[in-house]
């Protein structure tokens, strides 16, 4: 998929490292589909949102969703699993808007990665999430997650 | 599942056979997540509808995905895919409404079968559809549809 | 729509009260539109089952979204919106399964609704949600629940 | 939204005028949302992906929903509504992949406006739509599309 990266650089959005920390930074533009009658973002379109922001921030740090499904470099096929997430709803959104996903780890022990997310439009924070995943086996096994990949997400990488 | 057929006898719709001819008919209610900021139903809520009323007019015929996926009955795993559709979008609907989708076989061959789908509220036509579905194998090969299977959907059965 | 409740009686789901308290149980069948490539449900599909839940939990006590969003009796024209979740992923749903959700007034104020919902299959429990919404005005004005409503879903009705 | 063009350039895809004539590109990323349980993108997705062609294909005229839906520029408040699609699926797309959506007008009269909208991946056709949308007033009229837009898509802008 090198060619797609050179074609369309941003489309995985942006690894971020500066005075505020290591971030990923995916921008999300308001579609007919993410809008409901009331005439704002449907509720549930957040979490569909913050969904992309964390494949694209761990594709930016190196894995794919289907090569941790292929079992891709000798390991056990996988896929991260939300176990639990806690969601508040500050300002509203509306059709044609570009928003941001903003992804953080904030904690992580061998089998539990506990995200931060955050949605905002220029200056005002609309949504925030934290959203504990586990890599789950094909069989439904909790997994200890790779200490290279533990390494890079936790920006020692 | 035949706990559940009996506490929800309408949960998959109800296959009638009258003066009209033999159909499948599933009730759908419109939410928040169907409807998109114009006020009405998001035109791409009627392709989901109608797959919930060919799943439906399928499981009504004794075939549910799963069986299909699983190979049961000794035949290859296998999926019905949909390889055209055909949309009409007559009127629009909104919020809170009870749609109705009718789902009846306008022909088959050994390996297709199209559909005719159309949604309605009351005595109002709001879409149609005419949809071409194939019988495909895990290895994306086109199967014949089972002699039986075919029987049962032409109302033979 | 007195017609299509007589037609589909279970369209809405049903309000129980026993030993275990006042609730409202909705059935949601899987369709391909609720799974992903996992195999399994999509896990911001249970945001939206229990959107459903919430929707005809409301309509079964005299309250649709289009009576509340166009003023009816008199009143703002308002909505309910989500103001925060709380969501456990408990155990995986697979396509064509039947699940119930299951939705409980857990705390009343003057102005926010806490729910709780449940999704369960069968004897399991598959997911838990602690939902606050809000009744907004289409100013984004924060009103009141009105005094019968608040009544109605306190089981006092 | 200047800002957003300048730190997104590409968000809104790509109007491109070449020897295979004028056509708007708009880049697609799969998500674990846009897949089902058989393992490949549903249906209904493509239906999605095209809006989001039209939307930006607009857009990148100078038109987004929300001036339409205002009555930018003294005009009447209205919307683009789809009358009518012929959708074709020639090959299935997976989780992570990247697709492109192309649209070009193909016809335009007073009232209607003609789109083609193709799916590839790489140089795979996946995915072939014609569409046709009219524009339709807040009260339900179609409405002559302004002579200006009709001389912007047709490329003679």
């Amino acid at each position: 998929m090198a060619a797609d990266t050179s074609v369309w650089p941003d489309l995985s959005g942006r690894l971020i490292e500066d005075d505020s920390g290591r971030r990923h930074v995916l921008p999300v533009r308001i579609y007919f589909e993410d809008t409901d009658f009331s005439g704002l973002v449907y509720h549930a379109s957040y979490v569909r949102f913050c969904e992309r922001g964390r494949s694209d921030f761990l594709r930016l740090h190196g894995n794919d969703h289907r090569a941790l499904i292929d079992g891709a470099g000798g390991r056990e096929p996988a896929a991260f699993v939300v176990r639990r997430m806690t969601l508040e709803f500050l300002k509203p959104a509306r059709i044609d808007e570009v928003l941001e996903v903003t992804t953080r780890v904030r904690e992580m022990t061998a089998a539990t990665l506990v995200l931060e997310q955050v949605v905002t439009r220029g200056p005002d924070r609309l949504f925030e999430a934290v959203v504990t995943v586990v890599l789950v086996s094909q069989a439904g096994k909790v997994l200890r997650i790779a200490e290279g990949l533990r390494r890079v997400l936790g920006g020692k990488g």
